[in-house]
């Protein structure tokens, strides 16, 4: 197979390389204000680089938070029009010093790269761009008409996406999204993912007091608002990792015996899942690992803090104690009711004389799945099995796609998410890194795709538009 | 009542204020390694202030820690010798952010002096040093012995105060200890210790993976580290506010009938205590908030972290969660077993595959009674009465002197606490402020039982010496 673009890719890849270790030294943080210059510094170098790709209209879309960046290539009027989705921001590089090498200066190291956004999501969506620059310097245009929308916003929920959609709704019209975001879920499994799950979120604090007080004065006759918090948190969850809200599975489908047998077909090892993190297994009886991650809803607790977290000691009774909580929520549930339910349960547990204060709701997206037939789907299998000679599993992802849910809501149209990320990559946590192969698998599989959609329709996708 | 050296204390009141002031201004914070500077100022005013006074062999006392300041007059071979204890080492400032003026940087508003430290114990021990001074200034001389001691550690559980005491056993020799350090309890109530909390402490930290997880590839099939840390700290107590702890309460002597009716007899506004605070009353069912107080043992989280804790939100399952912990103990217990008791009962709240680490123990220190009919005692007795027009109430403090305890052990006599702060003043919390009026009426108290001390002998002491 001589594709004279993959010949393109491979003799530039040096330069692919040296182009995404440029975009990940940018500390592009959305959800630290101190970060901010990070944000605008990783927008100019990709509105650089949609003109030396050859995109037209280039602009940024801005709604009141982190812009996105768009670009187009409208070519091929009886073509699809695919709008391809990225996001450019990436997750707090916090605790720094669990980083073997700074999180903003990459390193190269057996195969993969390091750096903080590397996986999530600046390699697969460098992988798009690549893609197009080569249809466009060996074929001087791409072979279905394109639009490219970088969002800035993806890790703290996709706060203003819905306001850019709602606001450029023409502009950004399109026959179905093809996500560069997503992960794939094991290394080496070939896989496309039909569903994910949603989330919501939110931040509480508890108090007891006005003030701080101390121990030896106050010790044994007034609440301690860390006390407080360990017992609503610790109510959350029956012993057995269930989730112990009233209502909090509720919605939640059922999951029938023949997903339960396809869930098992899927060559997964779940030994050594859970052995590569170092946890125990756990969680809702009654439930195997892929149907827990995938079909159920869960709840945890991210960050919790008050009173004095200093070195050494302080004898002090907090008056205040803080929790930021999220939820993933499975197809059939409404994010703004799973929040609901669980803030009624917290409040119910709060001592009388005590108060809980709820901050903002946090990206509240409903859980996402694909409609069986989608042409999208159709060719992202087959460029598949073209890539790697078999056809991909069908699998979902425990993780949030904001936009999915957000896309079909507002344009009307399905996402494939074709990333070439991978799940173990720690991404969220210290020491993420991309494998310089799944560079490699990327661009082929992307220009393989490409080559499949060139040879489709727009009007294949109609009945899937709504 | 013309009392020549209380004449002079009243003709240097601006002096003495400011003098307090420059004391309060460095911030010897022995908590916190960045404050090692102002640490080793403080020791240094107190040194040129010691030489000021006219005390003799003035020197710092150092066993690896920091070190404590040290001087004496040794005069009056047939009067008692008196050991004064204080500590000039303070609080952390934490949350700063929620002082009025700036921890560091003393000002008076209302009749108050606002500063870190003010209250415990920069302002009782500098009572007891200007009572000092003005004796020398008056009769060029004290009525008796004195030997004063102020140490560094008070606030981290006087790590290295017992080795003080035995490397300098014979210097340190003393009849009694008289201790600037402990609060009055109430505003406007005369009254007097008697008896004092235990403490002891650690902190400990949950694991529960390898490394923090991504909720959405993870959440539901792995622990959470703050789960499992929230529910040990819930479960440490019943809901009704008792310790949950088994053998927690063991040792802990019963109240008599006689004693619930004195401590009936205090005038104290239940009431108002707890209002003062914002806090609803609370604790173990049966005992009174007195009771509880000052005769039962009670356990405090004061402090608890892990996760994301920066603004925004982050989706991580974190692996690790950390709290510091401190229990207060009654007459009767032993610090090492209530320590040892809460250790086990958290390592059996463990869930299997995570693990619990303890941090070093703090301040292990046994709760302290005054005997009956120490003379100390009735001199400081017959102080307040001659002070204040009436005897004075006898009261415990719910809080820890651990120097009284250890005093015991190794000096092998008693402590009377008669330190002029009052207990409501916001040591351990922000906004710290001592009453210009506790400095008036510390120093008329300090000069009488100085008065009255000049008429004892030190045979009045032999039969409680060890």
């Amino acid at each position: 197979m001589t594709d004279s673009v993959l010949e393109m890719l491979e003799s530039e890849k040096s330069e692919i390389l040296n182009r995404l270790l440029e975009l990940v030294s940018i500390p592009s943080v959305s959800t630290d204000p101190t970060y901010l210059d990070g944000m605008a510094k990783a927008r100019e170098l990709l509105l650089r680089r949609f003109h030396g790709i050859g995109l037209s209209n280039v602009q940024t879309l801005e709604a009141g938070g982190h812009a996105a960046v768009y670009g187009e290539w409208l070519a091929t009027r009886d073509r699809p029009t695919i709008l391809i989705y990225g996001h450019y921001d990436v997750q707090p590089p916090d605790p720094v010093e669990l980083w073997n090498s700074p999180p903003f200066e990459p390193e190269i190291r057996n195969g993969r790269i390091y750096a903080r956004g590397v996986s999530d999501d600046k390699g697969p969506l460098s992988i798009a761009l690549e893609t197009m620059a080569a249809f466009f310097t060996v074929e001087q245009t791409l072979p279905f008409n394109v639009k490219v929308l970088l969002e800035g916003e993806e890790e703290t929920g996709s706060a203003t996406l819905e306001k850019i959609l709602r606001n450029h709704h023409s502009l950004l019209s399109t026959d179905a999204v093809l996500s560069a975001d997503g992960a794939r879920w094991l290394p080496g499994l070939n896989a496309v993912n039909v569903g994910s799950r949603g989330n919501a979120g939110f931040e509480f604090t508890v108090k007891t007091a006005d003030k701080d007080l101390h121990s030896g004065r106050y010790g044994g006759v007034v609440p301690n608002a860390l006390h407080v918090l360990a017992r609503m948190v610790a109510e959350l969850h029956d012993p057995d990792g269930s989730v112990a809200v009233p209502s909090f599975y509720q919605g939640a489908r059922e999951i029938s015996d023949t997903e339960r047998q396809a869930l098992t077909d899927i060559p997964f090892n779940e030994h050594e899942f859970f052995s590569n993190t170092g946890a125990p297994s756990f969680g809702e009886p009654g439930y195997s690992a892929l149907e827990q991650l995938w079909l159920r809803p869960c709840l945890d607790v991210n960050g919790m803090w008050g009173g004095y977290t200093a070195p050494g000691g302080k004898t002090v009774i907090p008056n205040e104690a803080h929790a930021k909580l999220t939820v993933r929520i499975v197809p059939g549930q409404d994010p703004n009711l799973v929040s609901k339910a669980v803030k009624d349960f917290l409040l119910k547990q709060c001592p009388e004389g005590c108060s809980v204060r709820f901050g903002a709701d946090r990206g509240q997206s409903a859980a996402y799945e694909l409609p069986e037939g989608h042409p999208l789907l159709t060719a992202v299998e087959a460029a598949l099995t073209d890539t790697f000679g078999s056809a991909p599993h069908r699998i979902r992802i425990g993780g949030t796609l904001p936009m999915a849910d957000l896309v079909r809501r507002v344009l009307g149209v399905d996402t494939v998410m074709f990333s070439f990320s991978t799940a173990d990559e720690d991404f969220h946590a210290p020491n993420e890194f991309f494998r310089l192969s799944s560079l490699d698998e990327g661009l082929r599989a992307w220009t393989a795709l490409f080559r499949r959609l060139g040879e489709m329709t727009n009007a294949q996708f109609f009945e899937f538009r709504r």
